[in-house]
């Protein structure tokens, strides 16, 4: 079965189990439990932090019962907390892994411009409050475009992984005294994502040139880049897969 | 000073000050008192129920310090939790009182209309589902205009006040698989926009005649409306006052 699945990041340790913190993927692996009448391994598309949001996260599981995706979601959601809603499910192919399939991912990063944040807001948007050139902020955006070692903005880098991972687009919308970063790629390093962002934010405020984000995108140095924003911003929006 | 203050109800037991339970009330005369430097009483224009959220509730309080109102504002949200907001303070004239003074208040109600709800509306909407007659909603609306005994919606009526509590206005707009009920009126009696709400649900759903909601606002009697509904998609967006 291949979910999608829509989560306040609020409450959770971050998607992965672990040991005496609640997590997204525990959550879901019980409400699969009670609804398989047996233990269900859930796997993720990608490991959501501790504070991060999801809109369109993809997770796959295997099951023994023959029942349709529609009652699986209905079943599911009737068995998660309100903080975890199955927006999709859909019957898998036998090949079919939510990591190891996906193409790509878009994220979302959240500003609240405004000098007063809405409370409604302050779970989802960092605030950075009205002195903020936006100008600066889409040229920074901008500049994380061409060749991209996203070490210079990631922690804990995988030592195995390749470094090299360029974006395939960004955005940055301004609306109702927030912005909207939008960030597109194959794959992210861990934490990359809010380093580009506080490295943009940094722009934005006036405290570093844009070029100094193209030098840290070429050099993969950290200490090239900006700091890392907060995990309360950050929204996964979709995993893409080759066949959609 | 006057003070407008947003708030998500969500873990509050609701405006007013309790024994052994957090309150709005309560979290904001506890940061004033702090900028105070001694105790201070807030007054707000109405008392919002546990799980009821507010953009606009209005409040006043006295104060001996010689503070500009702008640095009262960022001084209180510098001590108030991210889901209180305080985003509007001024100076008041010596006579205004915020409940006393009100000339009227604007709720509004959301509905999720969605099979499947966000949780990130979750806290902010009652999820009714998409078995509703949003026709009937609005004919069930308007039939609340006119003659209106609150009694008939209310949850202990108050035995003094004026039962008779016409609207000035409502509305259903729909977007986004919601809909959004704003109820204006000089003033209400505890529980009646959630129990207008629950009874137009109860029409929107087919399971009561539009002719009966004119009956209950005419006769008064709770047993002729609809049950209550929910806390949490209540919203209370402004108090009126006359010289705005």
């Amino acid at each position: 079965m291949k979910i999608t699945v829509a989560y306040v990041g609020t409450r959770f340790a971050g998607w992965q189990r672990q040991l005496n913190a609640p997590t997204v993927q525990e959550t879901i692996e019980r409400a699969a439990a009670v609804v398989e009448g047996g233990a269900v391994a859930v796997h993720g598309a990608g490991r959501t932090d501790a504070g991060v949001h999801a809109r369109g996260q993809v997770a796959h599981f295997d099951t023994a019962r023959t029942m349709e995706a529609g009652a699986w979601l209905r079943a599911l959601n009737a068995h998660l907390p309100d903080d975890v809603r199955v927006s999709q499910a859909m019957v898998a192919a036998p090949d079919f892994h939510a990591r190891h399939s996906a193409g790509g991912k878009t994220y979302s990063y959240r500003l609240d411009l405004r000098a007063v944040p809405s409370p409604f807001d302050a779970p989802f948007a960092w605030h950075v409050g009205p002195e903020m050139d936006l100008d600066a902020l889409r040229n920074a955006a901008n500049a994380l475009l061409g060749p991209l070692d996203q070490r210079a903005f990631a922690t804990q880098p995988e030592t195995g992984g390749r470094p090299q991972r360029p974006l395939t687009a960004i955005s940055v919308a301004v609306d109702a005294g927030q912005a909207l970063i939008v960030v597109e790629g194959r794959s992210f390093l861990r934490h990359a994502v809010r380093g580009m962002v506080g490295t943009m934010v940094e722009v934005g405020r006036g405290r570093r040139e844009t070029d100094s984000v193209r030098a840290a995108a070429r050099s993969g140095i950290r200490a090239d880049a900006g700091a890392t924003a907060p995990a309360h911003g950050l929204c996964l929006e979709r995993v893409h897969y080759d066949a959609e």
